[in-house]
């Protein structure tokens, strides 16, 4: 097998076994040429939810814009309550949005929610407060009694969320309903953000088949395409699917060729391990791509590099061993370079290993990634074997379970770092 | 204001204060009705991602569906390798996706990864425990030395994640990347799920103006629009968004009856309180819709019902009430009803409140939502203060904080129920 080093340290072998951490740096260093100034567009801000952000974001304007109430109430001067209350004459009111006259001493102004406090007014007395406890459909010549007052009370000082010259957002933000509410709220129609990723994903092997049509004996169903589709489309990314790939690697190379030129990355599954029929290895064999092994259980076997100039990974055949890679080299890799899609949270947990005397094994020298289903009581469960091949297993787990290299055992009780997904 | 009870239990007044259980509870029976025969399609898996379930789905088939490798290597009979090793002849290689033959006693098979297992093999020898530790170009007269090996070593049985005939997936799952790939492990192509909710959202207010145009004094910019749309769409909601509707109830009703006539739900913000000028209240005036009070800080005021016989929720019109009643109401009556989007998964987590002697205080009779930060450590940190128009401080929250109603403080260090967002 031909090995070619495309980035980053040399290496020695095709057999040679990274560490995750090493894997992963090289990932980032295949996808770096996609944070380009050519791949940034400006969308409004209904169309980048998502979407990465390109550049810090500071606020044009303070938030809240202007001293505004906190309550439906009443606008005042504390100044002019006693400790005992007072009965002050009513103002024209004013509702949200208006631009008050200022506040004259001794008298008191309808305020609603958010509405300017005017001019002079310190402080807000709820309605509940005051008596009458309503507001009177006519204030002329009326007056309302209202408790002592604290300045400052209900009144939400202009800024108090973000001055205007702060930074809002940070470069690499990933734009959730909140942050984009945040820009709106800012007045920021439009926003800048890296255009959307899109990956051909092929399917390899002989021994698989579409789901739908009938299976010979020795064959299983195609889970990758749909697990690895949907797991993308989910990051943000825009899939291409081609049908599922024989394991002649000349079919395989033509396929690329064809569908592969105008995509900014090739994922392919299978075909990348030690076997005597591997049709990605096969077929990358003039091509400036590394085939090697990573400390990692599942998702050892890995392809990395690039095919006619396109930025290429090839996962495993396991479909978890797929979802496994996906997660812990290309998602961060976007997540890194793009500001989407969003990174995973790491949490701490407990596993719960179901009774005395159960034990989680790892092989000393891997990075053992399990999946899990974390409880409301912070505990883990494991849900399924080592094995890279239990889907069914995976489609009841809500975590993956880290257990690093050099921790060979775990006991109940025992804490865990896992990843929602 | 007129108030009409349009299901549920009857209350008594507009201002009744319901708890957090009991207007879950309200909004899960306002939306039932999109539960019915007519709302399910039945999708390709590549279009399903995001969906509810609508049923329970068996598998209908093994999976594995029959014995295979979980290694490259040598598939043997275990009992033709005695303790101290044994030469065995070398049959014809068995690829995955082939249909062996029977494995000859006293013989080995070269064997691949998910390969079926030959008929009379029980367990595999990995290839690096071969003597040669590679595969060989020609097998025709030629041996390879094994070591001891116990039946059912490396072998994956059929059945071993899931039997034909069990329940692979729940009615009301949310069909994720691992739920669809296991459809497509077991060759289905097409599931069953409900039809996509389209929402009709209006912001109202004289006070909100669109982002990208001068802001005149007193007003601020809408941000519910761009925040409810961004969070209806990532749980999976068609969204039509009008204008922001001025606080002229005539023009609120008109633009409800063009605009909502073909809308599964409406949701507006704002003019649902106790304020002088509520323009939702008053053009709901001849609707069956309640206004009242959930006892829960922010999002308290809230209006439910039907305009036209759509079904109809009012939410507040601070942005953080926004997405807090959303998070609470209409985002979990929408999973319990259409398995989609997924359930919020409740976490426990300790609070930081950043130093010796902080406290976290919440009024006794409601349901406080604060925003926080999860950290990798397990403790969460506040986001800013309880006030609901803090945007800045939600967007930099990734959970909801839960104080429950009779809770009245918090120390550091205590343990309160989070919400991943």
């Amino acid at each position: 097998m031909t090995s070619h080093t495309t980035q980053g340290p040399a290496h020695h072998a095709a057999e040679h076994a990274r560490s995750v951490a090493e894997h992963a740096a090289a990932v980032v260093e295949l996808l770096r040429p996609l944070r380009t100034t050519d791949r940034i567009e400006t969308l409004p801000l209904s169309q980048a939810l998502g979407r990465g952000l390109v550049g810090d974001v500071a606020a044009p304007i303070s938030l809240p814009p202007f001293a505004n109430s906190q309550m439906d109430g009443y606008a005042v001067r504390s100044a002019d309550i006693p400790d005992a209350g007072a009965d002050l004459g009513i103002m024209s009111p004013v509702p949200a949005g208006s631009s008050p006259q200022p506040l004259e001493p001794g008298t008191a102004a309808p305020i609603m929610t958010g509405a300017m406090i005017p001019a002079g007014a310190d402080a807000v007395v709820p309605i509940e407060k005051a008596v009458p406890d309503h507001f009177l459909a006519s204030v002329d010549g009326q007056t309302v009694m209202l408790p002592a007052t604290a300045p400052g009370t209900f009144v939400r000082f202009p800024g108090s969320d973000i001055r205007a010259g702060e930074r809002a957002l940070a470069a690499g933000t990933c734009l959730g309903p909140a942050q984009l509410g945040l820009l709106a709220a800012l007045g920021l129609p439009e926003v800048a953000v890296y255009k959307v990723v899109t990956v051909l994903l092929v399917t390899t092997g002989d021994e698989v088949v579409e789901p739908g049509l009938p299976l010979p004996p020795g064959k299983i169903y195609d889970s990758n395409g749909t697990l690895l589709e949907a797991a993308m489309k989910q990051a943000g990314l825009a899939v291409r699917r081609t049908g599922i790939s024989t394991d002649n690697p000349a079919e395989l190379q033509a396929l690329l060729r064809t569908e592969g030129r105008d995509a900014d990355l090739i994922v392919t599954t299978g075909g990348v391990s030690k076997g005597a029929y591997e049709v990605v290895r096969q077929a990358m064999a003039d091509q400036p791509v590394d085939f090697l092994h990573v400390a990692m259980q599942p998702g050892g076997p890995q392809g990395l590099g690039t095919f006619d100039g396109v930025p290429f990974v090839g996962f495993p055949g396991n479909p978890v061993s797929c979802l496994v890679s996906f997660e812990m080299f290309l998602r961060p890799a976007l997540s890194e370079l793009l500001g989407a899609p969003a990174r995973r949270l790491p949490l701490r947990a407990r596993l719960d290993l179901g009774g005395a005397g159960g034990k989680l094994t790892s092989p000393r020298h891997k990075h053992q990634v399990r999946r899990g289903s974390l409880q409301p009581d912070g505990t883990v469960r494991l849900e399924g074997g080592e094995s890279s091949h239990l889907m069914h297993a995976l489609a009841g787990s809500n975590v993956l379970v880290h257990v690093p290299s050099g921790v060979t055992e775990l006991a109940g009780g025992d804490e865990v770092e896992v990843w929602m997904l």
